[in-house]
């Protein structure tokens, strides 16, 4: 399925990377990066598209895998969680290294080896496959790929390449079922989501994932610690390293891509939050939180955060690395609580690059305008370079309903800035779960302000998407518009509103001035009859002569 | 009428200067800047409050007016211009200064007169009435005031105080009608239009303007060219000085507060657009592009602009020079155009300094997002501070349909680097005429992008509403967080859609989470516990005991 007739996936090169070619009624075309995957039953699944490329390596190896159990899908399990019975699609035993390797592609990367994900993503992106390995090789890129989701369409995520969007999904104690959280996965790539992540909390959690990960052509992003938390039932200071590890075993070999871990929420750094206005908003902080306060005891993400690497290094799973005291409003940005934790993250950072184990670190949240830049500033000097990977931020309180916009601001400001990826926002924040339509406004808002990002960048080619669109505009084509802008059906429907008949899609005017006067029009016409590149200095009075013996009027008659 | 039960709109002092008063569940009370007004029967229109100011300065009077010409309703009002009839509010002649006098705020503030206008003004922005005048006489505010509109509530523009938001409402030859366009501004400043602009282009045009004007309590500004082309029929080339210098009058003897003057597109400019991607979008500019070209003339807005200032003077309308050549896409951001009429634009404004009348200078458009502080920066330091008004700025033109949230980034990030007024722009942009619901979407967007920007410039007081607003989201007041927000319907309306029951309204915990665990909760009880400004190298070790004593959970159990 594509989003609009005048679509189509097309598939290049060898490696077949997918581009969505837009068909334009002068017979051009415009093809743009395409997310959405070739489409699946969700009782199948995708076609394993990494499979050969793991094999062919040779350094991993097919194992029994942890045993599921009952807890794994939460209590509610044992009353409904019957989705697993109908699964038609591949059964295949989880892959990991080999003892002893590690199939990371920074491991690669820094090794001068180029894998056949950094020439997609080059495909993809358009660039030099040397740019791709030797920013994956220093740490400033990361390509989220475990070896456990061969379905995924690799992609890259870091400061010289597009800027990406996230996308979270996922069901609550309160809401949702696993077809459901399917279906907000296929609509979330179908609009452009370069990941998504499923940050389900109520029963099913396991089976939802499954089915997640088997239809995704983006990489899954996960914070483990929340199903941890079911497992203990809700209790906190209940939480276990061991209990932890095989949470995060178990989804290892589900083939998550990156795992959100708050291991930079320090016992010494909690009190710093008690002044705030809104104290930790993070879940995953929080739960960190009164886990330190609870035992008194340093965080066991932090102290056993090398395990975890090793972990991570034998199935190609990411860090992001959870940044648990974000501000939750703007007072509260900036402020010691948070950027203590920064560093903390950033010394996390050089140990998992120690075992060749890719990072991005995760920011803020809410934060005022003018305060924006200096957290990405100092993100990227102290980490390093790694991946920043940001939620909005948010940047004033007092709209919710709107939050994708407040949002966007940030968003958007932050990219121009070096944020490589953005966590969307929809209009539910704080509010309530997103529905289907919310995930679509956060997905399409985000992607606009990721591409408002990149062309405030000047990466190259990204310009060309708003100058197709705007070329269109100016000659009236109508449907072309509608077919380059990011939700066609929206703009075409608001287009009807007011001029509906047929024609008016072919029209050389809009509602806006209507058909006796365009500014688009007299504008057009000048061009057309005194030509481009003009000596402003001569000629002008001949041109004026012409053109009122050409018919002296610059409009168009009603 | 009020936009929620919680609000009320209270008077205060002896000016009686409206703010909005909500109400909060905790007893405290949170007051907001008001636009709406007291509220108005549009066949009646609004109490004439700075009448007695006005009258009481002795430099006006009043004088029999121009006749209404049946041309100044177009050509269909002799069909359905029907609605002045029905009017039974106030019979009034126009007043115009007396002969020889000056009657601008800007006039009164150089002579170090305070008016009763800056003083209601300094009790809207809590601010010194000194600062007020002294903006003022330096040109760097305006307080948009035309004689003939005393219903106003007066409302200062300047960088110095709170970024306001202008809504546009107004037919066109292809919809709309008068009754619609009034309620579409009650609509406007009901959700926190500071001023509104009546661009209508149809049929009954004079009669529209008139309702409008007289129910607004806030600044009314027009685009007169629309309306003296209307008079030739649509013929640009049939436009003469007289024609437009009629119009102004006709406008400036209804209450029209400011007018934008296309007074910088000049002959020697307009072929430096001929290599753009979209030429010249301003209807305006092309307008008097069309023109200058058809005769091979100056603009005669140019030339004949010191009669313009004169008239002006007489009635205190203040300038919005307008950016005819403002870019209509990204790629046309900058360039040589647009920045050569702004350099008129500064000389003009000067000259209009001359004549102690108010100016605001027009902005774009479209601007990528790394290129839109310069247009602030250029335009504050050529026009000499005088308020820029900028229309977004649009960062990317991918995004017909989310065309408020594309240039809400634009404007945020504008207005906190010193653009003092913000133009809205509605989903509907290039696509159709916004109806209400895209008036109130309009306006609600870039309220909060105004505030983003207020925020980020640390104005006195302006992250307060942030922080009364987080505070309840923090302590659970969920009555208050809708109350507070910007628009409490749609928030609540949100809430309900996924707890609807009304015991969730006080509940402490929210849908994401659901009632097992919360974070706000979490952290809530650590703030409860422990208290705040915690030592965190002394004591955490009995905290901790005590903790667990306590209860030794830090969640709510479901």
């Amino acid at each position: 399925m594509t989003v609009h007739p005048a679509h189509t996936r097309v598939l290049e090169g060898p490696l077949g990377v997918p581009r969505t070619r837009v068909q334009l009624t002068n017979g051009e075309t415009f093809d743009r990066y395409c997310t959405q995957g070739p489409g699946s039953e969700p009782e199948v699944g995708l076609p394993r598209l990494r499979e050969k490329w793991i094999a062919a390596r040779g350094d991993t190896e097919t194992y029994a895998g942890r045993e599921t159990q009952l807890l794994d899908n939460g209590k509610g399990a044992v009353r409904r969680g019957e989705a697993a019975g109908e699964w038609r699609g591949h059964a295949v035993q989880p892959l990991r290294a080999v003892s002893g390797r590690t199939v990371t592609q920074m491991h690669y990367a820094r090794r001068g080896i180029v894998t056949a994900e950094m020439e997609y993503v080059a495909a993809r992106e358009s660039c030099d496959v040397e740019l791709v390995r030797s920013e994956l090789a220093a740490g400033r890129a990361i390509i989220p790929v475990n070896v456990n989701h061969p379905e995924v369409e690799p992609m890259i995520i870091g400061r010289r390449f597009l800027v990406k969007v996230n996308a979270n999904i996922g069901n609550s104690a309160v809401t949702s079922s696993i077809a459901e959280e399917v279906d907000k996965l296929t609509w979330a790539v179908t609009w452009g989501a370069d990941t998504v992540m499923d940050l389900s909390t109520g029963d099913d959690i396991h089976t939802t994932r499954e089915w997640i990960v088997r239809n995704s052509p983006v990489p899954i992003g996960t914070v483990p610690i929340y199903q941890a938390l079911e497992k203990v039932d809700g209790q906190a200071d209940r939480l276990t390293w061991e209990i932890f590890r095989d949470t995060v075993i178990e989804q290892c070999e589900q083939g998550v891509d990156y795992m959100t871990i708050h291991a930079g929420v320090l016992l010494r750094y909690v009190p710093m939050t008690a002044d705030r206005i809104t104290g930790i908003v993070s879940r995953g902080g929080s739960i960190m939180a009164g886990w330190c306060l609870a035992h008194h005891e340093e965080n066991f993400l932090y102290t056993h955060f090398d395990e975890l690497c090793e972990i991570f290094a034998r199935y190609d799973v990411a860090f992001s690395l959870g940044d648990g005291l974000r501000p939750g409003c703007t007072a509260d940005a900036n402020d010691e609580a948070q950027f203590s934790e920064l560093r903390t993250l950033a010394e996390l950072t050089s140990r998992a690059w120690e075992h060749d184990v890719q990072v991005m670190v995760e920011g803020p949240g809410h934060v005022p305008l003018d305060l924006v830049e200096e957290n990405v500033v100092l993100q990227q000097e102290w980490c390093h370079g790694a991946p920043f990977y940001t939620l909005g931020p948010l940047t004033t309180d007092i709209a919710p309903g709107y939050d994708h916009i407040t949002s966007a601001i940030g968003a958007a400001t932050i990219a121009m800035h070096g944020t490589a990826m953005l966590c969307y926002v929809t209009p539910k924040e704080h509010l309530g779960l997103p529905n289907r339509d919310d995930v679509k406004t956060g997905v399409i808002t985000y992607k606009l302000s990721a591409h408002a990002a990149d062309v405030a960048k000047g990466h190259p080619g990204a310009r060309d998407w708003d100058d197709a669109l705007s070329r269109a505009r100016f000659e009236f084509r109508w449907r072309d518009q509608f077919a380059l802008s990011l939700d066609p059906h929206t703009a075409e429907a608001f287009h009807d509103e007011t001029l509906p008949a047929e024609g008016a899609k072919t029209a050389h005017f809009c509602s806006m001035c209507g058909p006796k006067f365009c500014s688009m029009k007299i504008s057009q016409d000048v061009r057309d009859r005194f030509g481009s590149g003009l000596d402003p200095e001569v000629g002008m009075k001949e041109k004026s002569a012409r053109f009122m013996e050409l018919g002296g009027t610059v409009y168009v008659e009603g």
